[in-house]
């Protein structure tokens, strides 16, 4: 094991705790939505802090922050972490800003041990990723690669009908320069993990090596509408006499494919939906996750054989609607080499695991190398007031970020 | 054979057609629920028909309209026929309304007739019989015999928050008249039988002699709500995971206690209901039926010990909430012994049978002699917009009803 350097995890804690006051709610988490002026104001601090520490900054077009610590060769691309500061309406103190603020450390901590890299580090921040008040989520790391133009971008609206291109004017972070992709040597973002499997597992890092794909589909199931009462059970048409051995043998799909595989039932409606009236339909909702395209792919054929074969059988007429797709992704080798070296040489506890969420790496991954670290987060508690990740993790996981950034700009 | 009295049975066809307009659906149904502005030109019109008839007209403080047509001594209790006029969401041309409108040809052919009767005659109304948009159902009848308290039935809200009491008073049918029970000669009720066993038998008369007990319940199975992507599936606590066994063994019981049986489940709904969250909790609508009194307890207990057994071997915790209980009814012989030689005398084919659906009669016969006559349904189908009964099955159970409420008046 080499000497690895080390971040002041007081200080991060520290600066943690302040941007969380900015949308404090009484709950103890966070509600600062994306371009309000609790946003602007934690981009302005944020700006402050990284010029302090001796950084430039730039801002893009979707109003994308890049702070950038100069390296020993600046024609080099630049090594780059970040996240981002917006919450959900109830959201808590570490989703996304964490990985800021590790960003904000890992340049702190590179000034105090004076060490100048090779490549520039850059802290960054991107726009709007939760979608709560603008949607679609991750616009700003989504417009930067391509998946969205920024006329698209701008003209997003929130509930009130306001644009994000009217809100990044109003709160002054309509940047100058484009939102789109340039050299990137790798990209690095830490984050809580927001499930339970590291808390259970009782690890310190999680090696994210790629994020789950993810299905949604509504499953329509036609029944024929007739009164509870009178009708003999052996000639009704009942969807509730199909559903249960589609969900039965769903689950057990999901079980062979093992333990990366998801399945969920999130919603379920009737219709007519009237206590004594066999349902004339049942629609319910599907979301099916796996980090492999090719199985993914595979789950989503066998899904629609096991829907059909019962519905045939018991000569049910069905719907299935593709609602969304999000293919899985697979993050750079040399990205998660990177950290899978830095978390063991640190001597941390670690497995490599997907991620189950989103993520803006989703979107910088397709233009630049791209890797994840998670830490624990308490009870997989995540969107939530409740969010809690303790310093001893916030700190383990900057130490590996730091050190992870530096492997990359020297080499 | 004696010489039977008949109805006029174009013009019964007729005011069904026109009543049907109110609440008409693109599919040839009726919307026309309980205590809605069409349910209120309905009721008007029933009103205008039955005071153009020479009835007088009262309404009680539930909304129940009564029409007299005068006997010879007015001091007899009355004969009373009746049914209701709001529908399910999706409902039919026929389901009540029938009844409701039978009552008035009854009225209409006594006054072609010119035959006076001894007892006076009336035709009800009785408010939201269907329970689709206020539960419980019957609760206009079920007010009136004792089951609840006026209060209890003012402050039953819809699903927008709205109660009867404010209702009846918005569409100005909030009546000055105690809802309670009076002497009542005998109260007979034709309906659709809502079920396929005449149409099979090839019959035209049901001869009613009771109704099927009915049990209604809200289970609510418990969960934790989690996000879909990183939790793995066996640290899931989700609701779905013991909801199917426990509905395919509700299914097999029933099935076990023979073809007079039954269970419905009518409607469902997962909280809190995202597409990417597992439910916290899942809320399924239970009905179960049958004539015999024992074998519905008998039935009611299995029903709680196999949601127990599940949950307990699964974990789970659930809750089983009562929310209605009809027990089996048997009908007044004086009155079955009416309908039967009605019907002999006009040599209609005929059966007794039992009622699988809840009717008000249910609750009138608690305080009145009653009985019921059904007419064959095409398909058994009802609570559906393609309900359908012929003009020739309509006209043979107006007759039957005419014939048994004269015998009964003049007794």
């Amino acid at each position: 094991m080499t000497t690895q350097l080390t971040v002041n995890g007081n200080r991060l804690w520290q600066s943690l705790m302040d941007l969380a006051e900015l949308g404090a709610t009484p709950a103890g988490g966070c509600n600062r939505q994306a371009l309000t002026d609790l946003d602007r104001q934690a981009r302005d601090l944020f700006i402050q802090w990284c010029t302090d520490a001796g950084c430039s900054i730039k801002i893009d077009t979707m109003g994308n922050i890049f702070a950038q610590r100069p390296g020993r060769n600046n024609n080099l691309p630049p090594v780059v972490t970040g996240s981002h500061i917006d919450t959900q309406p109830t959201g808590g103190k570490f989703d996304g800003v964490y990985g800021v603020l590790a960003g904000l450390e890992v340049i702190r901590s590179l000034n105090d041990h004076g060490i100048e890299t090779e490549a520039p580090i850059e802290a960054s921040v991107w726009t709007n990723e939760e979608g709560a008040r603008f949607s679609p989520a991750m616009i700003g790391s989504g417009v930067w690669c391509g998946e969205f133009d920024v006329q698209y971008g701008h003209s997003r609206t929130d509930k009130s009908g306001k644009t994000i291109g009217e809100e990044l004017a109003r709160i002054n972070y309509l940047g100058e320069i484009p939102c789109e992709p340039r050299p990137i040597k790798g990209f690095i973002e830490v984050h809580i993990e927001q499930g339970p499997i590291l808390e259970a597992e009782a690890l310190q890092i999680g090696v994210v090596e790629g994020v789950q794909g993810i299905y949604w589909y509504d499953l329509t199931l036609h029944g024929t509408p007739v009164h509870a009462g009178p009708t003999p059970m052996n000639v009704r048409h009942d969807p509730f006499m199909v559903l249960p051995d589609i969900i039965n043998e769903l689950y057990q799909l999901i079980e062979q494919y093992g333990p990366d595989s998801r399945i969920t039932f999130g919603d379920i409606k009737a219709e007519p939906g009237a206590r004594n009236t066999v349902p004339e339909k049942i629609t319910l909702a599907v979301d099916i996750r796996h980090p492999k395209q090719a199985i993914l792919d595979e789950l989503d054929a066998k899904f629609r054989e096991t829907i059909n074969n019962h519905c045939e059988k018991k000569l049910f007429n069905y719907n299935i609607r593709d609602e969304w797709r999000s293919p899985a992704v697979q993050f750079s080798k040399t990205c998660v080499d990177a950290i899978s070296n830095a978390t063991q040489n640190l001597g941390l506890t670690h497995k490599h695991m997907f991620s189950g969420a989103g993520h803006d790496s989703v979107y910088i991954s397709r233009k630049a190398p791209t890797a994840m670290i998670f830490i624990p987060c308490k009870d997989g508690i995540s969107h939530n007031e409740a969010e809690y990740a303790t310093p001893e993790d916030i700190e383990a996981g900057a130490n590996v970020l730091l050190n992870t950034m530096v492997s990359l700009a020297n080499s």
